[in-house]
Formats: C-alpha cells, sequence, structure tokens
C-alpha cells in the first residue's frame, strides 16, 4: 500500500488561503499568489491542457508527486473554492470528496469526483482505488488537520512561498503537540522552497 | 551602516515560544524544544561557557550571526522570560531592552543591557552602537512584528525546526501584506532549516 501524503502551498506565516476564501474570490484576498510558483512550470501547465513551461527542480518535483499518486482526497471547502475544478479537472484519477452531504458521483473527462462522509471511510475508498501508488491528500487546511490528527498521514509536503498574507487560512490551527515530525528533504529554488516531512506513528 | 537582521527559531506550525511562557516556564509549555537544534552546538556553547560540541554548517551559520552583529535589540518580555540571561549572559556586546520603563543599564561581564522607550530610539541608539556591524532583532515576536511594520528590517533569519507546537507565540500575527520578501538562502540540516529572506523597502 502506498504512503498517505498531504501535500499544499503555504504562506511563510501559515496561511494556505488568503481572506475571505470563497467560490467567488477562490483562495481568497491574495491567495492566488501562494501558487505563482507552479503556474510557469511545464510539469503543471501539461495537465491543464497548457503548452510551454520551465523545467528543473520544481517542475520535477510536481511531476513526481503527480506520478506517484493513485488517488486524491479534498474537502468540499476546497471543491467548492474551486468550483469543481470546471469542465477539465487536472488530475484524471480518481479524487474522494469529504462531505456531510454526499451525492452522486460526477465525472469530467477522465477524473471521477466520489462524494464521502467521513475522513476513515474516503481514505479506505482512496487506499482501494490507488493499488500501490500513494494517497494525495490535497487540502484544505481542516482535511489535512483531520488526517494529521487521526494519525493517518505518513508524509507532509510543504511548498513554502516567501509571502506574508498577514491572514486568511492557517494550515496548522489546533493540531500539534503529540506529532512527530522528521525532516526528510529540502528542496530550494528562489521562488519557493519545498519541506518534506516524514511523521512517526503516534 | 550594517543590516537590521531578525533572527529567531520558529516551529513549523509558527510558534516562537508555547504557551504560557513566563519568568517561571521561560519559552512556555514544549518551548524549549525549539532551541535543541543549538544547544549542541560549539558557536553556541562556546558564549555560554560550555566545553565542546557541533561543528559544521549549523555551528558556523550561528558562528557567522553572532560576528557580523554589533549590537543586539529584544523586547522586554523576551528579557523578562529569560530572566535577564542570569549572571553571564551570552552576548558580550550592547543590548537594548525595549520597555515602556526605562531604568538605568545593567552591566554583566560584559554584556551592557540598555532600556529604551520605543523602537525607533532603540534603533538609533543600536545602530551608533554597532558601528558597521549588523543589528540584530532577537524577538520576541511581538519586538519583530513592530521592526517589520515599520519597515525597519532589512533581513530575516528564521531557523524552521521540524516540531508543531500546537499553540503559543505566533510570530507572524498580524503582519504581512505590504511586506516584499526575496528568499536569499535556504540552509538544510536534519534538526533545523535555516531560511534567509531579504526584505524589499517598502
Amino acid at each position: 500500500m502506498g504512503s498517505v501524503v498531504a501535500e499544499i502551498t503555504v504562506s511563510l506565516d501559515g496561511f494556505v488561503a488568503g481572506p475571505n476564501d470563497s467560490p467567488e474570490l477562490g483562495l481568497g484576498e491574495g491567495g492566488e499568489q501562494l501558487h505563482e510558483w507552479v503556474f510557469g512550470l511545464k510539469s503543471w501547465r501539461e495537465p491543464h491542457g497548457l503548452e510551454g513551461g520551465e523545467e528543473g527542480r520544481d517542475a520535477d518535483l510536481v511531476q513526481n508527486a503527480i506520478d506517484r499518486t493513485g488517488a486524491i482526497i479534498v474537502g468540499r471547502r476546497m471543491f467548492d473554492n474551486a468550483r469543481g475544478w470546471g469542465d477539465e479537472p487536472p488530475f484524471r484519477k480518481p479524487v474522494f470528496v469529504l462531505t456531510h452531504e454526499p451525492r452522486e458521483p460526477v465525472e469530467k473527462s477522465g477524473t471521477t469526483f466520489t462524494f464521502v462522509n467521513g475522513i476513515e471511510s474516503a481514505l479506505e475508498q482512496a487506499q482501494s482505488a490507488a493499488g500501490d501508488r500513494d494517497i494525495g491528500i490535497g487540502g484544505g487546511a481542516q482535511t489535512i488537520q483531520q488526517y494529521l490528527a487521526a494519525g493517518h498521514l505518513d508524509e507532509l509536503l510543504l511548498h513554502v512561498v516567501p509571502l506574508l498574507l498577514g491572514g486568511g487560512v492557517r494550515l496548522f490551527d489546533g493540531v500539534g503537540g503529540d506529532v512527530k515530525l522528521e525532516q526528510a528533504e529540502v528542496i530550494a529554488s528562489p521562488a519557493v522552497t519545498h519541506l518534506r516531512f516524514r511523521i512517526a506513528p503516534g
């Protein structure tokens, strides 16, 4: 079975979205800046149907995360704020959306969104869909916090951008204390520092 | 004139002290763990009157910060929580303590603590004392926030440790937005990642 990996971009002051995130504002005020590091990368542009882009360490890291991931879990708020990733979601693998109001699965251009109530059930279904590959916990903050607090995360991959948002949605809020992290990898480029941590079994 | 450099150790979840920091608890519950990366380093142990210790990149970085710093500014809360650094403070250079209740300077084993009301006045006095060398803004969080918000910081050096404190004193709280950071250096070791940022003039 693969690892359970939470991967998310975070500002230096710890926010994964700016103030007032919503379907209208997406990642909130200033939140789009969080992902500027990724928009120019070939490995991000390709699955988004865009041509060209940079290669290199950042692009390789993104490609590697895509390749090793067999299924993805996201929270309902993230799904809503991204407006379901439009008509052509970039994932092209099973995505499980946590929600208290399950509904029929949605299939769009090779990506199936399955709506699941409960983090345990979502994890089981994702593991079954992913086979030997990893489960990506894509966010948002609450979803990652839930999996972290429940002891289900094996790895945390943070893309830290040199940005102070000053407010918004904090990645770490009310979790910690008994979580043991081990620094596994640091990759730096001018626009972003990638920090990979292994999480010791609790 | 030297640069104004804020340097501080921060947990991955953004805290520079645990809950309930005080003269009795020092850095608060769990806060001592923040500095475990530094206690074994030769360049930290020497000014603290301790023998031995590790050399290497972390130790060099600490030594470099010591060498380039001509004067230090700290907040009153930090001074109190450290209980004035006892009878033999490690600094051996002028330290300016921000306080609304100035009192007579204190001299202890080569370190002079001068109590100053106001961040501008402290900076002027520190610059005058430091000559061509840097001014170190040593913390705590509020002091760094004040200098950051006032546009006085040239550089931010964070020692990020793979630790979730879950609560305490946040380094960044209510600052950001218009602060422009530029990633200048990343040095990683298993116990800590050093992130150095230049701050663009506002």
